[in-house]
């Protein structure tokens, strides 16, 4: 598409968004199956079942502003992704893979504040408060499941450290 | 290089934002030379030289560790300035341009919060001071650089919502 207005902008970002959330169900099975805590197991398919909803939640925007969903390859997410999964193949599974997949998903975290902080300024520039609601409800949930890595992270990387 | 222990990954890690930073100061003079607003263009440029400044930290980091900071390629950067440069590449250069740079911009910093968060907790870990100061550093001076973008985003996306 062309983008040449704010609303051009927003749509086009919200793809970039939608495809960045669709690329995450499918690394975070991965991602949990690597895992050896059981803390970050759980993390990670507690946030699978909130991205489903993320996936959603976009729809029902799409919905709203009566756009298609399609058309953007999130290439920014592909690139995040892609260093998980390499953490997963040089990484024998334990404690020092587990603090590198919390150190990848956290990038992936940022990445989505960062995406859903620019499109909820718009939205909110644009004048549309439900939309405004349905990413703000999103943004606190990335949020969220960032500060829960934090937390877990303190566990794996003490148990990975006194392992060497 | 084979990732067995905390500091294999601290290593991997640093090696990653050495990459990452270097990609930056690559993409920022473009990024200068598309934006329209002299706010925003200072803003790529002062944080180029702040950029250089954290390529400097991290070479005194591999020094004081005594390793080569050669031998990743971050991939998740490389897909993220992919994102800004589809922007020049499709927006005309204006108001909506400068929008979309700002929050390819954001992305930008965002990744590098969650990657100096997880080497400054690895540094701490090690007990490294020295180097835990130097990428707390630069941490703080890629959050600043975050909000200072946020703060010229309220202007620029006004300007652009009012164009339409």
């Amino acid at each position: 598409m062309s983008v040449g207005s704010m609303q051009d902008l927003f749509i086009e970002e919200l793809r970039d968004l939608y495809s960045a959330e669709n690329q995450i169900t499918k690394a975070l099975p991965k991602m949990a199956k690597a895992a050896t805590s059981d803390n970050l197991r759980q993390a990670f398919e507690g946030h699978l079942e909130e991205t489903n909803v993320h996936v959603e939640r976009l729809e029902q925007i799409f919905e709203i502003l009566g756009k298609s969903s399609r058309g953007k390859a999130c290439e920014g997410m592909k690139g995040l992704l892609t260093e998980g999964a390499e953490f997963i193949k040089e990484i024998e599974k334990g404690d020092v893979l587990d603090a590198g997949l919390i150190s990848a998903a956290q990038r992936v975290e940022h990445y989505e504040m960062a995406g859903y902080g620019s499109v909820r300024a718009y939205a909110e520039l644009l004048g549309n408060s439900k939309v405004v609601d349905l990413l703000q409800a999103t943004l606190d949930e990335e949020k969220a499941a960032d500060q829960k890595l934090t937390k877990i992270s303190h566990t794996v990387n003490q148990q990975a450290q006194r392992a060497a």
